[in-house]
């Protein structure tokens, strides 16, 4: 079963898993909230969803109370995950891990690891350095081996996910829209 | 955001989270598939999918090599979940774990037990007792408080898991099937 054409430049463990599993764009969403994602633009542009489908979705895990609407620094609605949406951290993991495990030849594009001590969480969420269980927002994504080089013209949020980041906290992708920020870069 | 009519009886706390996060039927049928359903009529009464739809699904789950075909003891293929598809056990157990913590106001439908100690495993399939990680093989699924009582009408599978009944071992529907399977009842 393929991914439909327009999201095939969804390559990373979880797309590929969730072809197989489930319905991919509400967990995509969920993941990329857990990166620190907030911006309707910036889910737009990193999934490449059709703007109804993110619409739609954004009110359904709003309602759902998965994620929470607040008001932007710049005057649009942002979307942050809250209360029960942080309790799908350990299934959005799993889901990575699966894929990691069969989907990802070069090796996984990203990687988990503990804020405290440096070391890569298993796919429970587990440091086995420390031997405890790690909640998300301890945890630092940073680039795996087989996240593909980034060419200039990568989305806002691959360019920002390129170096280590802390969970939960916000993406900046501020210098990709220096005229709605009122930066100049 | 509700389930389609049709779809309305999958009240158990997999089936709600899945309104939330993604795409029902498939990880119903691996769900199913844990719990050692087999035979494509089980799937098919206990899920109430549509025939075509759960057709589609196995095939994709066996070209996945998730589920695997295999002959049945009565002349027909039956589906058992494999190698890759075992993976997907923490997954399922996350998933049922959000939905029971927040969707399943009378308590979980079901329960985990560990075979060695007899207690209730953890949403991550830890043992409190054992202090291990305690694989699908070694659960006992059992029914919990949110289950409603078994109806005379009840389709075979939910009969059958009415009882405790260890994961991945076949449920055992034959009395509900006395002409194909040769039996009276």
């Amino acid at each position: 079963m393929g991914l439909p054409r327009d999201y095939t430049h969804q390559e990373c463990s979880l797309a590929r898993t969730l072809e197989i599993v489930g319905e991919r764009w509400t967990l995509l969403i969920v993941r990329d909230a857990f990166y620190g994602v907030r911006r309707f633009s910036d889910f737009l542009a990193h999934l490449q969803i059709p703007k109804a489908v993110l619409t739609e979705r954004l009110n359904v895990l709003v309602a759902a109370d998965v994620l929470q609407r607040v008001p932007g620094p710049f005057g649009h609605d942002e979307y942050e995950i809250v209360g029960k949406g942080l309790g799908l951290w350990p299934t959005v993991r799993c889901l990575i891990g699966w894929g990691d495990e069969h989907y990802a030849p070069a090796g996984p594009r990203r990687l988990f690891v503990h804020t405290t001590c440096g070391r890569e969480v298993d796919e429970r969420s587990v440091c086995p350095s420390c031997d405890t269980l790690v909640g998300v927002a301890d945890l630092i994504v940073v680039p795996g081996p087989g996240l593909p080089p980034i060419g200039a013209d990568a989305d806002p949020v691959t360019a920002a996910l390129a170096r280590p980041h802390r969970m939960l906290e916000p993406v900046d992708t501020r210098a990709a829209y220096p005229r709605r920020d009122g930066h100049t870069s």
